[in-house]
Formats: structure tokens, C-alpha cells, sequence
């Protein structure tokens, strides 16, 4: 049954009788600031309405309203997606989960902690360290986003390669339903094989099969690792990819295994005045962590491969300060670009044996198109992030970025890669996952999201 | 549209068309022989025909003739399974795929290999050890299941509490869905967040959302790794279960964690005569495998901590025979067990901290309704296997047996815990997870189920 669309005025008024005015954001200034999360490249619209949720209740009635009323509903962390997820839609109501900040449990003799999605990822890691736990997953954002936009994007990280992503440490979670049902999903044991993965398939949905309101995170041991870094300078793109590929075919898991070219190198000695090597067009940050006289054995032979393959220096630290200098070129990089231009920003994976030859198919792409094209890379895992940047204001530009873009995924298609490895769909990544997916895998996404949602009112149109 | 029942024979007529007569099982006999898998227990019916699928261009034609045909379809691999997962059902057709045994690939470099689906699970392990590779997840069965079984009940094993369980290695599958079109799901890259993880949805579904004929999983590096031994012995299950508890809170993982009860020890030692001690009501085994000195350090500590929460005796090995007759016990409790009489095996998962709880109460529930009950325990995941036996033929003792294990599914529940950790819900387990999922979870399988099986052909009514 088709609803007229109501304007913002009485959608604002109807859902002050859900939530305070205080948790409602009427102003079309503020509603803006709400129309899309970091990739503003892609399509997004000013929402009706902004709810701050300060619970699942909220959450519920927010979503009962907008099946009532025939509204979308875009969920929404701390904005920090890069493919467009939280892109606010035309008739959208967007529910912000930014408020509930709230850790519910940390059972540290379970190494298991209940936290709402609001929190951000770094508030998380500190909770849990002061009780001598880990959460693995290290997102670049993870000083900003939220766990609960970790959990809809299936978000990784450095440490990655090592230790796995999000969806490696969700074991439970509540749910918000398309008809406002709220439901647990999940367990919060070890094990746990009752029933459909729903907790699985809910992870990396983008919230378009219901809204997750906490979670329940399995942690780690903080203690037993030794962080030693090594990192290597290259003449090329290529030799680094041929270093990643020997530390892979020699059996070693490095816990970070990063590469930085040229352009990033560049964009944070000019912003940083660091001194960092002008002679490399590729550095290879690498830690291991196993401790004790294994840990040195393993950061020894990652050396000697970085060498074998061609490395014009290797340096080694143990000591954190050390390492985090070392590193520092790795972490200001996004930043550093984000100077330069807008940036659109790529996340392909691709089999690491193809790590050298994506390389180089992006530097071609970059001349083809004749677009500034830096890459950072989760090299261990073969995820890569080639960064296009474009003048501010360049529309000529902008649209051959674009096509840069969707080259650069068709390269990673053609080399047996997939087209998001951890920034999710969102709307960025449609064309590409549509391709990858094929008609009948889209067909049966279609079919699970309009079983779960059959007035198709979350989110719709992302994700697939 | 309602279709007449079909007799075997004419069945049998009509697959003929379809795949080769020698693919065919159409003698009563034959088809009795696999009516069910290891859960006798559970209900089951003489399929009308047994298909031995060679491709899955042969599963998908049985799949579109009994769609056709209104018959229902049952996938099975080696019939290992102990929840009845794989038992027959009225008007159902078995699709086996024990002969579809071949490694499709194995790609060293990126740690990658498909198997089909009938791939027995230890000439998997062999295969890539060969190249160095380890495929960690180890059922107890692994010497006889398949991977497919494995992958449709989200096998567990013994080095689980350190390396995970089947869903944590699998990266894409083939499926045969409800309507026999063939997919391919899922990536093969280290990383991948594209369209909802239809992948993890399919591992743990049990045949009925669709039929898994080839997986790709993930390998770790076979190296790297020093196995060391610490086998305590307890005066008391609740003992040993404290020692458990200890190891978790010390923030050891070990690489094994495995309780072995009084009645197991009693049984093994009947049965081979080992001169194991009679003085321990349980043995504590755990190894751990970091390697050198971290290594050994870490096995100290776990002896400690053994001696600590009062082992009578703790013995330490290295060398591989050595640690492999410390874990006789437990790899012979089994089959020692069997010998008694039927086998009703119970898989629940509690809460780390809850196992002195849950093993204190198993032992009530076994005085309370007069019935053997030995207990192996994957101790450090919470995943507890009470094992029922009544007499062979004593139909009042497999009454209470049925009582009791119903009384400890209920018990777990109440300590936080999910009433499968690795065996799956197959028929078993249905009362069960229908009370721990609750109405509404059902609700979202069934929509699940009937989006991507719409006539209800795949294994129907198992599961959830």
C-alpha cells in the first residue's frame, strides 16, 4: 500500500511523540549533517528526520513508525563508512546509535563483553585492556567509529592479517526487526552450533536486515605477545609485493604486514617534515608478535626475506616508541592525502600471490585515466586501498577518479579478487558487487532481505 | 499443488533417467543402510532411494526431480553425525556424496584448497600437510566424516579452544539450491565483505537451505608449532573443572583442553588394559604449542596452575608418542563407551566458568533418573559431551536416558549455555533450540527457510 510522502514538519511531529525532542533533529542544517557518512561521493539525500536512539525501545519505535508511514530507515554509528552505507535516502529517517555509549558487561573470566553499538571502537580496546583484554579488530577509524558500524560494515584492520575481522569476534547480538521486534541472536559461549548463523549473516549487512543495538564481543588475552617491527625499503611497488609473497610462502603470519608507496610517503613528509626516505617507492611495515626467543627467530627471517627480495634497507624495533615511529608513515597516510583533494577511496582484496600485479595494474590505471593514485594496503591480506584523489573543486577530475574506480575493480574481478574486503557495499560498491555476485547470488539476497524485511524499509538499496 | 506419493520403484524408475544405474541404491537393504546417521536414537524412514552423486550436475538433477516430484531430499556425507541431521525422512530421496572425493585445488602460496564435498576430513589434513599446510578443525570423527558433513554442522574438535571451528575456515562453497541451480558463494581471498555472508549461513544449516558440493577453505602454515603435553589428574570432576576455570582466568590459551572422566578412564582401561591410575575421577589433559621457550614456559605455567586447583599428580611430555599416550584416554573414551551399550551423546556448550556448575549437576541428573552417564569434555570451550548409556535392549533404562538428556539440555540452558556446541540441532536437539531461539528467531528461520526453499524440499524439519 503506497503512502503519500510526508514532509519533515509532520514527520518531526509524529515522531515527537516517540522520542524527547531532545534525542529529534529537526533542522534541515543538522539533518544535512546526517545525509551521508564519509563517502560523499555517492548519492545521498537530506533525511526527514534525525532520532538519537538511546536504546533498542527507541530504535523499535522509530522503525514501527516508519513501516506505519512508509519511510526508510538508515541506521548509523559515528559516519565514519567509506562506501556510502549510511548514506541517508530520499524518505529516510535516519537513527543514530551515537548515544548509546554504554558497555554493558565485561565478563573477564569469560573473556566476553556486551557493549551497545554506539561505542567507539577505541573506548572499547581501553575498557577491556584495563582488565587485561583484547579486542583484535583495529579499523583505521578506530579512534572514531563505532562498534556497531564495525559490525554492519564487517570491518578489518591492520592486525588483521593475523588475527581476523569483526565478524571473526561476534558471537551474539540484539537486533532490532523491519516490524520493531527486538531479538537476541546468537550465544554467548565458546561454541555454539544451534540454528542458522543469523549473528553471521546480520554482520556486514549494512543494516538492511535489521538494526543491531549491542553486541556481544569474544576477546583475547592482552598479555603473551611481543610486538618487534620490521620494515623495509623498496625501489618498487612490485619488490615489496614479491617480499609480501615470500613471507607468505615461507609460513610466517606476520600481526601486520602494511605497504605505503611513494605518493603517501611524499604527502607526510611534506605535511610532517619527518625526514622519511626519498630513494623508496614502497615501504613494508611488518610486526610479528610471538614472544620470546621464537619472536626474535620469526622477526629474523622476515628480515632476511624482506632483504632476499630486494629491500634497499631493513630496520628492526622492539621497543614501542621505535615501533611507533616506524609505523608513523602508515598512520598519517590517509590524513596526510586527505590534504591533497578529496579522496576516493578503494578497497579491493585480491589473492596475495596477485598483490605485485594488482600493484601494477593500479600504477597503469593512475596514467590511463591521468589521476593522482597513492596506495595504502593491508598487503598480508592481500586488501588494498589504492586512494584517488582529486583537485577540490575539479569535476573533469572527478569523473575520470570515477573511471579509475571502476577499472580498478574490474582489475581486481579479473584477478580472482573481491570488490570490498572490509569498507562494505554500501552504494559505492554496488556496480562491482553485482557483477561479482551474479544474478542468482543477488536473486537470493533479494529473497532473504524481503523475508526479513518485506516492506523493504531498512536501508534499502544498499549492500547488493 | 499437492503430489501422489510415489513408490520407491518408480522412483527408482525415474532417477535411472538421471544418473547412472550404478549411482542408484534402489534394494530395501541398501537403503536401510543409510536411513540415518550416527542418532539411532532419533527418528527416521527408509528413504525410496539412495542417489550417489558423482558432480553437482547429478545433485542438482536429483534436487529439480524431487522438487518435481514432491519428494523431500536428505544431503549426506559419511553418516558420522550424532544429532540426525542426515536421517531420512517419509518420501525422501538420500543424496550421498561420499564419492565426490577429489581435491579440486590446492593453491600453496595462498593457503587455499577446495575439496569436494565427500572429502574425508583426515585425507584432507594429509593432502596439504604433504605441503606444508594445516586444516586445524578436528572432530572426533575426523578420520571417517566428510568435510561437507563437517561444514553442515559447523564441526568442532579438540583444537577448537585455540584455532576455531569449521565456520572459522570456510571461505566459499558450491551449493545446490531448492530449484537445482548451482551457485558458487563466498571469495577466496584472505578478506572479503561483499553482499550478506551467505557463506557462514550455510555452514551449520544442515542441508536445508541448500546442498554444499564443493568448499574452499582456509589453511594455516603446518609449522611454526611445538606441541607440549600437561595431563593432571583430579580427585574430582569439579576439581579438574576449577583447574579449567584457572587456566582461563591466567589468560592461557592452550592448544588442547580436555576432561576425561572416572567412567571413560574405567572403560578405556577395561577394554586395553592400560594400567591408567584408578585413584583420579578425572584427567585434565591440555597441550599447548607455542613454540621454544615461550613454549616451555607457558606448559609450566599450566602445571602450576594444575597443581594449584589440587591435581594429585601432573605429568608433562614433548615427544610425540609420548603426549599421544598421555591422550589415549580420551581418543579411546569413545569407541570404550560404545561397548557398554547405545550411546545417547549429549553436545552442550556452557559458559567456560560454568563447567564445575554444569558437570556437578550431569552427575545429579545421572543419580537422579538411574542412568550411566561418562563425561568427555571439550573442557576449555565449555562443550561438554555427557554420555548416556543404557544396557543394549533395555527399553525403560533408553526411556530414562531420553529423560535425562533432556533434563541436562535444560540444565544448561539455565547456566547461559546453548544446547549444541558442535553436533548440530539435526532431530535431536529440535525441542531444545526451539526453547533457547524462541518464537521469534523460529519465526526468522522459517522466513529464511521458505525464501530459499519455498517448496520446503530440502532435510525439511530440521535444524531449527
Amino acid at each position: 500500500m503506497p503512502v503519500d510522502p510526508l514532509d519533515a514538519e509532520s514527520v518531526a511531529a509524529a515522531l515527537r511523540r516517540i522520542v524527547r525532542s531532545d534525542q529529534l533533529l529537526s533542522d534541515p542544517a543538522l539533518r544535512d549533517e546526517y545525509a551521508h557518512d564519509d563517502a560523499e561521493w555517492a548519492d545521498f539525500h537530506r533525511p526527514l528526520a534525525v532520532v538519537l536512539a538511546e536504546s533498542a525501545d527507541d530504535v523499535a519505535a522509530v522503525v514501527r513508525f516508519a513501516a506505519g508511514a512508509g519511510l526508510s530507515v538508515v541506521a548509523r554509528g559515528a559516519g565514519t563508512g567509506l562506501s556510502g552505507g549510511a548514506n541517508a535516502l530520499a524518505n529516510s529517517l535516519v537513527v543514530s546509535l551515537e548515544r548509546m555509549t554504554r558497555i554493558l558487561e565485561l565478563d573477564v573470566a569469560e573473556r566476553v563483553v556486551v557493549a551497545e553499538a554506539g561505542v567507539i571502537n577505541d573506548d572499547l580496546r581501553q575498557a577491556v585492556a584495563a582488565e587485561g583484554l583484547w579486542y583484535p579488530p583495529d579499523p583505521a577509524s578506530y579512534r572514531i567509529s563505532t562498534i556497531g558500524g564495525n559490525v554492519a560494515t564487517n570491518a578489518g584492520g591492520i592486525c588483521c592479517v593475523k588475527y581476523g575481522v569483526t565478524r571473526d569476534y561476534v558471537l551474539g547480538m540484539t537486533v532490532v526487526l523491519a516490524d520493531g521486534a527486538i531479538v537476541h541472536l546468537g550465544r554467548r559461549t565458546a561454541k555454539g552450533a544451534t540454528g542458522y548463523d543469523l549473528t553471521a549473516l546480520m554482520v556486514g549487512s549494512e543494516g538492511t536486515l535489521g538494526i543491531v543495538t549491542d553486541v556481544t564481543l569474544k576477546l583475547l588475552p592482552l598479555g603473551g605477545r611481543e610486538d618487534r617491527a620490521i620494515v623495509g625499503s623498496f625501489s618498487s611497488l612490485e619488490a615489496a609485493g614479491v617480499a609480501v609473497a615470500a613471507i607468505g610462502a615461507a609460513g610466517v603470519i606476520p600481526s601486520a604486514l602494511e605497504i605505503v608507496d611513494e605518493m603517501c610517503l611524499r604527502a607526510v613528509d611534506e605535511w610532517q617534515s619527518l625526514g622519511l626516505p626519498h630513494d623508496a617507492a614502497a615501504v613494508l611495515l611488518a610486526t610479528v608478535d610471538e614472544p620470546g626467543d621464537s619472536g626474535a627467530a620469526v622477526a629474523a627471517s622476515v628480515a632476511v626475506l624482506m632483504t632476499d627480495a630486494g629491500a634497499l634497507r631493513v630496520e628492526q624495533a622492539a621497543a614501542p616508541d621505535e615501533i611507533e615511529r616506524l609505523f608513523l608513515a602508515r598512520r598519517l597516510a590517509y590524513p596526510a592525502l586527505e590534504r591533497l583533494g578529496p579522496v576516493l577511496t578503494e578497497d579491493i582484496c585480491v589473492p596475495r600471490s596477485a598483490v605485485p600485479e594488482m600493484l601494477a595494474r593500479i600504477r597503469d590505471t593512475a596514467a590511463a585515466h591521468d589521476v593522482v593514485i597513492a596506495t595504502i594496503a593491508h598487503a598480508g591480506d592481500g586488501n588494498l586501498h589504492p586512494l584517488i584523489i582529486a583537485p577540490e573543486g575539479d569535476e573533469a577530475a572527478k569523473a575520470r577518479a570515477k573511471e579509475a574506480f571502476d577499472r580498478i575493480v574490474d582489475d581486481c574481478r579479473a584477478l580472482g579478487g573481491t570488490v570490498t574486503g572490509e569498507h562494505g557495499v554500501g552504494l559505492l560498491k554496488l556496480p562491482g558487487a553485482r557483477r561479482e555476485l551474479g544474478e542468482r547470488v543477488v536473486g537470493m539476497h533479494r529473497d532473504i532481505k524481503a523475508a526479513l524485511d518485506p516492506l523493504g524499509i531498512l536501508n534499502p538499496g544498499k549492500a547488493f
